[in-house]
């Protein structure tokens, strides 16, 4: 049994995670980043499953930095996309960096608890676009870690991102296995009452539900059909 | 020519490293980072800098996160330990991770602001106590950052840490060579109306004019020896 700090947006991967660190008996601290995102409603789906497992729930306010980061269509005035996920367009989304500050902030917080690493959900789906979520990412940030603070954490300090090579729907899968209350994640960038359901997450989030054949429970406001680009 | 987005704290070393930079012919961005800390003048010795020079100026306000990596003696209600800067009671300074996080917020605003690249001052006397400003640190970062922000930096996007294998009394003899205006860095840990002169950072700007040569313009509240235990 190892203590995790999970960090966790409140969407359906970061969700799944707690669920699966949970079970595989670990021990999770979960850390939420507020980065002055539009979509802020994910943060209360973070806090409804911190409270629902009785789990450490803190938000790390980094909305302090977010002018300075503020390219991204997620943070600024500019509309967030529609569109299929892996689209051009989609690049539009990105914020410069951000899970490499945010897991190092999750680092920080994991050598203060005395926590044995951090784990992020980030998966393969998130390839195309955000260079921040690939294999080769994780690694460089393991080594880095290690780098950065030894001494002050055991050699067995790990970021642990279990879902790094496989897909969404593979999460929903697992998710489904350990009956994840899928009405307590969010995805939709834009944070309206409902899902949206044209914006390039929540297609991701539709799309994850059909390829693993499990009913959508979620209410979306639109439908409409992309294509994958790729 | 290049751009830098230079970490800048308002001490000696980061003072210097501006300095350089622009005496180098390269355009030069200044970080500064508000993590709480009792020395809050070096932020304003860092303004002042920017301020004579010309320079884009921005103070990253991490305080919302101050709370949650709070053991370090600089940011908590503990007093910040006397004596040399190597001895272990200095390790109650350590901020955990905190030169991943600042750097990678300085990644993140370079990349929004287009530039080559970032700098920062770490130097080898740092190396005893803190494992972020080792050679290796430095390196792990920059591969880090290749590979978080592939497509969004250029190739040639460099961590740049000129002052990694030399020792603070070299930056000194930099700095004299430069004509940096010494009033204008800070370097006491408790933030006082003028430098203690017995905290570590005092002891090791002390030891560091002595070393190089240079007559000492600071004042301080006390000027005891330490020896170094190294």
């Amino acid at each position: 049994m190892s203590h995790f700090v999970a960090v966790v947006s409140g969407g359906m991967d970061s969700t799944v995670l707690v669920y699966d660190l949970l079970k595989q008996g670990h021990e999770v601290s979960m850390l939420s980043v507020d980065y002055g995102q539009k979509h802020r409603k994910e943060l209360d789906h973070a806090r409804r499953t911190a409270a629902k497992n009785g789990l450490r729930h803190e938000i790390a306010d980094l909305t302090g930095i977010t002018q300075l980061i503020s390219r991204s269509t997620l943070t600024s005035d500019a509309p967030v996309p529609d569109g299929h996920y892996a689209e051009d367009n989609m690049r539009q989304t990105v914020v410069p960096n951000r899970n490499s500050i945010m897991l190092n902030v999750a680092i920080g917080w994991a050598i203060t608890l005395e926590a044995d690493g951090v784990a992020t959900a980030v998966h393969s789906g998130d390839h195309y676009i955000y260079p921040d979520c690939r294999p080769e990412f994780v690694k460089a940030l393991d080594r880095l870690a290690g780098v950065a603070c030894e001494g002050f954490i055991a050699d067995e300090f790990a970021v642990f991102a279990p879902y790094v090579n496989i897909p969404k729907d593979e999460i929903a899968r697992i998710g489904n296995t350990l009956d994840v209350p899928w009405d307590d994640t969010w995805s939709c960038y834009k944070g309206g009452d409902i899902h949206c359901g044209s914006c390039g997450t929540c297609f991701e989030r539709r799309e994850a539900f059909t390829l693993a054949g499990i009913d959508d429970p979620t209410p979306y406001a639109a439908t409409p059909d992309y294509a994958d680009p790729r």
